[in-house]
């Protein structure tokens, strides 16, 4: 009887296998699993193992060209690249889960589909709010974020039921697609004032020693060899090499910094200002009124942008491994998924209602 | 008698040794020669040779402190990276040689300030608003812009009149500060259609291949691994580590063809669309009306993005060295200082005049 | 006993005259009203009431200097318009009342502010956050987002109770302080093509009769005179007097139209779009691949945009009085407080929860 | 000989009329008109009077639908208002004059165009980079830019070639098309403090007395009622209606001293900033860090934002008909076109040579 089915998206992982009894046992409904691949996946296993846990039906899906040609490549058209860092690639997997989701949804006459996502991450919303905008009167059910199990009661479900899962996986939760792979990583580590330098390896220099050992060390190691083809304020394009070791080196651990004492708003806005202040260095407006404001709003920015930052420099790479600051807005507390977790999950159930409404809204009102 | 002198920028270099007696000719003023170290020159040096060559004063300054703490600094708090790619040494040591300029002026009672830029680069540009923006009744005198001499007729008017001049000295103008060192390089070599990937080392491949294959050499390098302190969506913040070999080398050379085919202000419009798009991405908002906007605007910015890249994977390190487009807009005729020089150099003097009119009007009216 | 009062912002209307009785109840606890004068509030009467319907304590406060000095006339300097119509009166005025609350909270011992804010207006947002801002630890209570009263019933309760109500008071809500009054407004009434007029009054016309038309009705009005000092391409400032009368009034009627059809973030984009668009057309950049790019972009958004838009001119303004447009997102069973609302009230708190937390993060790692 | 063919864009007015035997005399040509009705022009009077004065053939064409079918209507869609302000009615016709005199030279075989601009305005650009985009190898004379006529010497030079002109006509250059019309004016006459104000009439008052005061003035006269459809923060829309004159009424006179004392490059951000700033407002966001940084920003922006403001509130109306700034960059002299006038307009030609290089080398390039 279709009215009783719901499609659960199956990775196989430890979640989404207790989520098969979870399902049929609360909700009383038949379970279709689905399961895609985007890379990395191999699905006959997969599929298997759906089948030898309680699935009526278990539905695999290669989508990788999908995923290619209608979310990687025009992504990297756009240059889209998270908070200049990170090319997105869980973010770009998501809309294509939701949309196998509601595909199979259709063809399988089910009136909800379930994903394994949790109550404090992205994802939930990116698949629900995806959902949403492709069928509106679809149910969503996100099973992870409504039971309330930690790790260690789900393998206790889980062993209780003979179910086939590996409790000595590693703790961290994998996302992988084509477009990458994300790790959560656990606690951060190890250490400017205001914004500006002031030690390196525990030795207090002034500016002019410092930037000078930066750029000889920087130098040795071949960090900062820049090559770009540029627009010159005279009109034309001009191809230029640059070195600058030091520079590359300070304004890579200065970011670092950022990342842990501005909030998500001073980011995006101070990013915005960023690209102004640099077009105005470049254009030869320094001694302009416009400069001394942009600087007041920088100077007000880096006000708790103080502590410690630790780089690896290696064979033309500058990588931050390390950041410590007293006035971090990063709160362990709230990152972690272990019993100290202090995010209220249940809220987000509440938070994408509303975040997902407009989107709702407009996408029945002009569906075209 | 002070109303004859002109304070002269003084690198010791071709151009502006030649300049010394030139100026001397043509305005018969005294030359004071002002030669300022912003971490690369070597003072005294500098000084002998200006009063060899006729100066009548020979002023050296040390600007590495000042270059430090007011213009290297701040920039490194605004995070201000030019096209998302070069520190701005250069363009942060401007402004303090045009104000040394000022001071120097001031203290030697002279009419004019001189520099040796030419009339297609940043620089003159910088120098002159700078001056203009600190006193906007002191004159400003470009001689390598005004003279018409080319290369070889420098070194023969240095030769006749027995200045010291080395011959054999580097074609590529150089410019180096704390901050870092501008080289500019000779032509562009070596092969994206629309925008979109469609071959590697000659081989043509679809989109999962060629992802497969970049996801295992650059990962054979180390390439794309990203440790980073991200925003989410629910309000917390998170450290990711990230490995996306084949998505960062193909935004690395997406950029790279971009660099050669959008106009300036395409650039900076597409970066604003491609931050808002990422964060469109990132929050789940894939299937909104909002995407499809920004997609059009995407789409059309691609027409002519068609071309070869050539990149070098190394330790961890993704280098464009090479783009060619055949639709590309960069000119070789225009960018080049040799004999095949196309760009109008004396359509400068009129621009430098109306770019910078408003900064001299603003420091008029509002001077503190 | 300190610990059991709770400090509730009180206008003297129906929602928080209904409220002290229905919060003594539930929460067992003692009720200390707060009275804000911005500008329209009897104070005296106010507090009087309050004592009459078992306030334990009635605190009155004259805002209004301080609204005056600490949010209109910042608000002024920055020229917060917001979607360039709204001068955000209302919306200056909460983060003032959420700073009473938190002193009076603190200056009674109270456990828990109160707010008569419903579930579905941004004031409960602007209100909690900014109490979370100010004392991450202060509990809020909003009785009219949860007791899930409707308006009759609120009435019912209140007569029950011999509470002093005003049965026929008007049943749209209103707010007002010094910088201006809201009302909400009933139903929407009354025709634009794909973002290109059509007709007039009902009758079709060409694009040439349309303008012509409406610049002589226009003028006849008064409507379109802009007296503009202006920044010129060619770096200086001019006075212009300019008549556009048509202009003016299509601008107004697509804009009315647009308000209705596209979604927030499209608006949002769009405006800075058409500010970048603005200066490509004045800056004689017509032809160029850039505004290319940015029609491709505005063409997108057009999609729905259609409708019938009416329009009152009068001694000089126009003024849209009516939009109407198949495929709006204004949604009346979503925007309405009747008994036809269909928003999810409960979801609000979850939706708060979530989006104030990285402000009670910053507020509580950064506090000065 | 088509060689010898110069296309003039002719008005019939002045300028144009005595540069017909200016530009005959000095290239030895054969001068073909061309005139445009864009919505005001007596075609076949202005073709006579340019046979009569010399023209050897004289071209008329009726632009006015393609002027709103490819010009008016797309900007209508894009939101185009410069400034906030006007429409860019002026702007919106210079790229159809480039297209049509490009059509005309290629037509009747000319080897340049010629134009009736000064060197000090916008239009110039706008038409020299229209026709350098159109058709790169075609040259552009402009001859009231070049002859170093003041008006008196045209009326000379017309009357002692009998040409028919008027020598009483407005002093002040006109523009209009459908879309608008743009009368330059003369001089600013009359009166806040670093962006606060502080009297009205002349009696100065606290902010409490000010607001109250504005709010009865401005609310006899009908000034600010606003009606508006909304997005509200909770995801939906509504429609408002607002009261609020002396809101409406400040920020009109706050706005036209900014056009007075900011620059164009600080306007154009603090117009980024305000709807940013408007946002954080209007969300509840007011004691954020990121909030104390726009404030930051936005005090930067007042240091020189002093002076009066005289505003005309009639029937519903607010308009700013006088501003004066002790600091102010609008500058007479700059501005004027009368004998006093101190621009360079010989630097526009090196101006637009260079402003103009991207365009020409993208149109080359990139040609479809």
């Amino acid at each position: 009887m279709p009215n009783d089915r719901i499609v659960l998206a199956y990775s196989g992982g430890l979640d989404t296998t207790v989520a098969v009894p979870w399902l049929k046992e609360k909700y009383g409904a038949d379970i279709v699993t689905l399961t895609i691949d985007l890379g990395m996946v191999d699905l006959e296993t997969t599929r298997q193992r759906a089948l030898s846990i309680g699935a009526v039906e278990a539905v695999i899906v290669d989508g990788r060209q999908t995923l290619v040609d209608e979310f990687l490549y025009p992504s990297l058209q756009a240059g889209t690249v998270y908070e200049e860092q990170y090319p997105l690639a869980t973010a770009l997997g998501r809309p294509l889960i939701a949309r196998y989701l509601v595909e199979a949804a259709r063809e399988h006459g089910a009136y909800a589909v379930a994903h394994g996502c949790t109550g404090k991450g992205n994802d939930q919303v990116r698949i629900e709010v995806g959902v949403m905008a492709l069928d509106p009167n679809l149910q969503v059910i996100a099973p992870i974020r409504d039971w309330g199990m930690s790790r260690d009661d789900e393998i206790e479900y889980g062993l209780a039921r003979n179910l086939p899962i590996n409790t000595r996986a590693s703790r961290f939760s994998t996302d992988e697609n084509l477009w990458g792979r994300s790790v959560e990583a656990g606690e951060l580590e190890d250490p400017f004032e205001r914004g500006v330098p002031i030690a390196i390896n525990g030795e207090s220099m002034g500016g002019v020693d410092l930037i000078g050992h930066l750029n000889a060390v920087g130098g040795d190691h071949g960090v900062g060899r820049i090559d770009h083809v540029e627009n010159r304020l005279v009109g034309i394009k001009s191809r230029e090499i640059y070195e600058c070791p030091a520079a590359v080196v300070l304004h890579a651990a200065h970011k670092g910094l950022e990342t842990m004492t501005l909030s998500k708003e001073q980011a995006r806005t101070k990013a915005r200002i960023a690209q102004e202040y640099s077009d105005v260095i470049y254009n030869g407006l320094w001694y302009t009124a416009h400069r001394a404001d942009l600087d007041a709003y920088v100077q007000s920015t880096q006000r708790h942008v103080t502590g410690e930052v630790r780089l690896r420099l290696h064979k033309g790479t500058c990588t931050v491994v390390g950041r410590q600051a007293p006035r971090a807005l990063y709160n362990y507390g709230l990152a972690t998924y272990d019993r100290q977790d202090q995010f209220d999950h249940a809220a987000a159930a509440g938070f994408i209602g509303i975040y997902g409404l407009p989107v709702r809204t407009q996408n029945q009102a002009q569906p075209d």
